[in-house]
């Protein structure tokens, strides 16, 4: 599987006949597809009526496809159970937050804790590992398909008992739940595990302790799902195991991949939101580190369904998204999909093929990417991604929180895009690193937006700085406790006990003047802030307030810690004055701890770093259609064609993409 | 009922007593009232307990107004069920798509398909007929009150097992459903037909099929419904049978009045949306051809109810909408109401007399729109209006398929309103003729906006365009089956082989920077689309994309077929410059087909063309209040007093109409 | 409770443990708190399983904070009913007009008409009462909290059986009924009450009747449990019992307070919205008159919880916010709350203390409006508020209807709310007076935006005309009868009968063009109007519309009354002009009346008048921050110091307050 750059599209042989299979595959050829992604939602197809199991068309598709070259990534067929499963049986479906039990039509439509949909899973799973596993050609696996897009939390009956056993575990006692959610406030208090309710309509918001357990639980419980069909089918088949996934979901993929093989994901992001789709790259690579993610999904020119539509990918730009893509880290790109459906509610979906058989809108583009990923092919296996010296953490638990507790309307995706992009823009080389994820290596960490800090990552954390990290928290981090509670000891509990500061107030700043000064740029704050009076001995501030109603205190400090330092940073400095202010301080630590990897292209323009032997490989690449450059810091070369390359501004036109192999330093 | 000019108002006599319906009738005969509609929500009245039925009062009311000079238009009561027909039952009652049964307290509250309700509906109406049918001033009849005016389709348990059948009566057998539909794509593959579900609650989009097809099941019965309570009403009654219905409503007026004697409707368009006013006359003249339609209800001066309410029109317009209707094929022109309800919810709608029984604001309006119908009743009845020479397709089908499929929140009445207002505009006179219409007679046609093109449709098109018409597809036209899937033969299937042309991509164009050009015009193109490459020897370019991802390929193609030609437009260009073009193509094609019914009204002035014997009469009507002219193309005289009016500009002050008899040229 | 300024918290001691409690009322005496309101939430502390009561710890807070000097209101916990009472009962529960059942887990869950909970509510009321009723200290009892706050109408099973009794009491007869609500409109008629529905789910509008009986029921049930639990109460305790209410609730408070001993309010007005802030107070000083009311509620800083926050008052607001309430009549003002929550849905809204102890953000300013409190305490408690020589009449009952029938939607709070600011800012001083409030001692009344005028009404605000009083009656008032229909013998009704006019028409004047003409000033007219005719010998015309439907009819009309007049004003005057309009009309009649109670603040200050002896004490305040002036109409003297003020100007710093003593003129 690894020593492939794989190119991908996903296919459904059981919708159409022989005559339309042999063409596809055909092209398929022509094309440059070389796996293709089967059978997440053919489990009607294999299972007609209720016990009658017939896997062998299937087995025939990746012998067919195998004979032309093309592997097989095979899919279990869980996100869309038969109609057999659910007709006439309410009780197993997924019930919505207003009491809404969902039909059969579309998809996700059961609650993937039934014990019964679980058993019936697990058999069709079993079928599909025994006779599919060892066939030559299948080279992954890939559980169910967008756990957890289209729904959250399910409020059936079944999940009210889990959820019940689930409190009980984790509490033991009634009376240490009471105590820990604080229930007496508003005489919320339990007599009974059995007695505390899924977060279904009220008044008023419930008790955040129930909404974020609630949330934890759920995903918990979409995990341990995934890790039994995992377990089946390992019984079976070597080949690894994985699952498309995405930020967007409802979901802790940390926790999801800790069960699986090797990390994935769908992204639909425009260029626009080009920033939204190298974050994604930035970030699956970390889930299993050392190992190729792959992107399973994405459109050859726009997404699209009944209801609505997307804009086409402007031509090249395909090409620029699959360049980055392995540059950053991905073992496969993947269209959703080779043929466009026929029927079903995603017909207006861009596809490779339309449903007539006919090369589709973005098809040049599809070729264009395909040839540069044979032409890059060999440097990009003969070499590896760096590992960044900047980390930012990404937590779903993180997420979570927010969802819980989004004061106005704040989204954990957005303030940690926007976040993101900055340092992107700074042309700082940077992981997103999951919270439980390792901190060696790093010079520079991040973790903003995180309500609670876990005893494990704080501890983490403090390892980093003492051995000589810089440890920026915040904003709107460390404020809450693992139950979502607010601390009784100090505003930010045991995080503020290490940065050398007292959080002297919490408060929302918008509206009230407030404006902040750090590195000679002064800028207005806003969201719900810290303040700290730095202690006696303890921390300097770094940037004061100094209009609102706390001047004097700051919203950033900094707290040598061994041999690294602690920074507080209580605010978000908002506005384009915010914008420099936000750039000055990762500038400053950034150069305070030493971070090399770092380059400077121009706006819309991207540097790849990777490692071949002793030296860097800059895959350098045009994103924004305008052309662009970046400085070469010393003479190398072109890594595809050997020519020397020289020291010095590097320029690129519109998509265009170089590897520039730089000796070290 | 042709013998007179009808001019209305709907009455409850049933509300008030008998000293208000003296009066009543005395101040109608003052006001020009000449018809009355009656009982569309007296259930109640005449069946307080159920089988307890007296019609005898509404013999009286018939009575008086026939003995006032008043004609009577009878309704059936059944929008209103009374309490004893739905209380303790709610299984009779309509359930929403969320699965919210509806309680009794406003009006279309029942399941139309409920057996019960079905059999109690006939036994009213029949006591009606028997009893009204013989009675003298009785003119008609009108079915219920705008089906389907509130609610959509009804999701009960009674629908589910009708549902079922009649997809078992089309597709025979399951399998055949499930090709038909496509239901393998998410494993929705049905075993029998109970298994198929309504579209109820899901977690994402129901199957295109599915959704398109409940809805023509809904629609097919409510047509059903109308057919056998006129049925009911034709054994005892001779007057003819209509509904008030409305191009906004849920149901297929072609379906509905292919049972019914005349059809007739219900318009509450404000004088800013004047074009809507006119779209519904050149629109209902076309249900039955030959037969006036009658506009059975319009606001005096304002629409309202509790929750909102409308401008009030100008002083003047009334008379121009009540003329222009009259002079495009209206048999009536009917207000709603008399007098204004005391309590319901309808208390702050318009209406002639207020509550207290004095005039309501509109009075003097009314008083003149009057005086115009007594002014130019001769002269009407005397002519009949010329049908258009351009025709476009109307159908409520094809808004079906937009509803289940809109795309970025596309709208059937939206589009096809603002396609008609251009025609309109350019003074071409025109028909909205029915799908299922002739085509006999026309040298234009245009099919903008027809999803699916139906074997009948695409033969009689086809026939027109031998025969020397020419037809214009497009845009959204031909690309969809019956099933609401996608071709797989062609991308518009069918229509593609008979326009020269190969559809080489369909894809959505806002935002991809397309521009394209025809007649000299360039303007930027929107909507999905579809762009063609004319087949050697097939079809001519006539408009060709200059910018965007499909350079060098049509939007605009024209193809000889016959002695006619085929056009084919695939997209639909937008904003000032899209106007142009599309006024390009109007013209140019209008001019193609020889059309001559046009004339040169300045913006806000309509002509009406009529013929009487061999010349032709133009009611000229200025709907803007800002006056108006149009160019006479030869002398002529005015129909109303027999003065010579010369050829030349004919002016018109505020909301003045003329009419204008011109010799045959 | 009348011989002290009260300075109060919302204090939570069942949550913290006992060093908590000890610190908490060290800090309370140290921050000028002198009362502190407990108990609203806490019934499973009291009564953790059903009939095991523990009044005990409550005795004992009462005891600390009395031997601390601090008073207590005592509240009863209906608000949050323990798991007991709601856990496996969904017949208990609140449901909504969707027919939801809401869960346990926020608060106003149940239906405060289930007879369990009533029960329950009684035996827990019962024992507060007994065990501490006696309680020194105890100063105070408040009612649950917050009634019909986060919920309107229920509709579960027991509130149809009492809805169906209600009716049945009001209109013995169900052919009564029938003829009230005129529902022979659509069918509508009932056989029997017990089939008259809730107002549910319907696929139009409810009956107006129906609707707006539904909600007087609803408003009547919750008076009614109010005043049983005030009975229990009475047995055992003679401290008088309040509710903390608001104009934003789905109550009527005229009715709620008529079985209780004084009215109290909650408001988180923020500076923006300053001028509803003095509406509650000109509105809750009427409510109980002659005693002081109380403001149980305000935020020290913003309102806060899991989805939204507040912005942060202006350092000084406070203070002016408190001595402006005092000043107006409050005999507290207590904050919300104390110690911030650690737990539940509230953690960020603002409190005195953080959760984690520390002064939160406002508590400077707390400690500022304390100080204010102490040094105004003599001179307030030496005084008393004056009388207004101007009412604005407040009605519950007029929302009601308006909820009902909201046209464009209108909304009562905001549409009194705007009038009043009017008032306000011309610096009359003015009484909002409850619809059934004595009109002694005024001079001017205004009756805006009240649908209904009742019998009673009617005969006071005759009487006070009669008597001399000017009574301006309008917009949108007296146009619907007490049943929510329509007068069928004159527009208005009675009220027409007495002004001297005809109302010739009522309609909508958005968009029509209308203009009004009176005092000079030309201004477009808004809202559904009534114009007028004045009778002949009746009253003549003030305000006449110069363009639009009805020139030359009037808008506003002035008739004499024995010593007095009514005015009618059939239409707002809307934008700038129409402004200055209303602002020439009030003006105009309250020198007509001869209102002399009134000055000329400059815009953000005010000043609140009050009696000592034969002189009057001016509190000046500035509410705004950004300073202001005054004319002191004559030499007077600063009550606080004695030193002498000259008559002229007096110039305010931000937020500066002042009590100036104005010898008798």
């Amino acid at each position: 599987m690894t020593n492939k750059l794989y190119y991908g599209a996903s296919w459904y042989p059981e919708l159409w006949n022989s005559s339309v299979l042999e063409e596809d595959i055909r092209l398929m050829k022509e094309t440059g597809i070389n796996v293709v992604r089967i059978g997440e939602f053919c489990w009607s197809v294999l299972e007609p009526e209720e016990g009658q199991i017939d896997i062998a068309p299937f087995a025939e598709y990746i012998r067919l496809l195998h004979a032309a070259g093309i592997d097989t990534v095979m899919c279990t067929p869980t996100p869309t159970p038969p109609i057999w499963l659910t007709h006439g049986h309410p009780e197993r479906l997924f019930m919505d937050e207003g009491g809404t039990v969902m039909g059969h039509g579309a998809r996700q439509h059961i609650c993937t804790n039934n014990p019964y949909f679980r058993g019936r899973a697990a058999i069709i799973t079993e079928h599909l590992a025994r006779e599919l596993g060892p066939l030559p050609g299948l080279t992954a696996w890939q559980l169910d398909n967008e756990f957890k897009a289209h729904v959250a939390e399910c409020m059936c009956g079944t999940c009210k008992d889990l959820w019940h056993q689930w409190l009980e575990q984790r509490y033991g006692s009634i009376a240490q739940l009471n105590e820990a959610w604080g229930t007496a406030v508003w005489s919320q208090t339990y007599q009974r595990f059995d007695q505390v309710p899924q977060p279904g309509p009220a008044p008023f918001l419930h008790n955040s302790s129930l909404r974020t357990m609630y949330r934890l639980f759920s995903m918990e419980k979409i995990a341990e799902f995934a890790g039994e069909q995992a377990e089946i089918i390992r019984r079976y088949s070597k080949a690894p195991i994985t699952h498309n996934s995405s930020v967007a979901f409802h979901l802790d993929n940390e926790q999801l991949y800790r069960n699986l093989d090797f990390a994935a994901y769908d992204t639909y992001a425009s260029q626009a939101n080009m920033h939204a789709y190298l974050l994604n790259c930035d970030l699956w690579r970390n889930f299993k580190p050392g190992t190729p993610f792959w992107l399973l999904e994405t459109s050859p020119s726009f997404a699209g369904s009944l209801e609505s539509y997307a804009t086409p990918h402007p031509g090249g730009y395909l090409k620029a998204e699959a360049v980055a893509a392995y540059a950053l880290g991905a073992g496969a790109f993947s269209y959703w999909l080779w043929r466009q459906q026929r029927s079903g509610s995603e017909q207006p979906h861009s596809a490779i093929l339309s449903a007539w058989g006919e090369p589709a809108v973005g098809y040049a583009d599809v070729l264009e990417a395909g040839q540069a990923r044979r032409d890059i092919e060999n440097v990009i296996l003969a070499s590896q991604p760096l590992q960044a010296e900047v980390a930012i953490t990404y937590s779903d638990r993180a997420k979570v929180f927010l969802t819980t507790e989004p004061h106005r309307k704040l989204n954990y995706r957005g303030l940690l895009g926007d976040f993101y992009k900055r340092i992107l823009q700074l042309g700082i080389h940077r992981d997103l690193v999951p919270e439980g994820g390792s901190l060696d290596g790093y010079k520079l960490l991040f973790t903003p937006f995180v309500h609670y800090l876990s005893p494990e990552y704080m501890q983490g954390a403090l390892a980093f700085a003492a051995a000589g990290g810089i440890w920026i928290a915040g904003p709107l981090t460390g404020g809450r406790t693992g139950e979502h509670t607010i601390h009784t000891d100090a505003g930010l509990g045991e995080l503020e006990r290490v940065a050398g500061v007292k959080t002297k107030y919490t408060y929302p700043m918008e509206g009230t003047g407030t404006v902040g000064e750090a590195f000679g740029i002064s800028a207005e704050l806003s969201l719900w802030s810290a303040v700290f009076e730095p202690l006696a001995g303890g921390a300097s501030s770094v940037g004061v307030i100094t209009e609102g109603l706390t001047p004097g205190l700051s919203f950033l400090t900094e707290q040598p810690y061994g041999q690294g330092a602690i920074v507080m940073l209580g605010s978000l400095p908002s506005g384009d004055d915010g914008d420099s202010l936000l750039r000055a301080v990762i500038e400053h630590y950034a150069r305070a701890a030493g971070v090399r990897l770092r380059s400077d292209p121009s706006p819309g323009t991207i540097v790849c770093p990777r490692r071949r032997g002793s030296s860097e490989i800059w895959a350098v690449v045009n994103m924004d259609g305008r052309g662009g450059s970046v400085t070469l810091p010393r003479t190398g070369a072109d890594a595809l064609t050997g020519s020397p390359v020289a020291a010095g501004p590097l320029m690129l036109s519109a998509y265009e993409y170089r590897m520039i192999e730089l000796p070290a330093d």
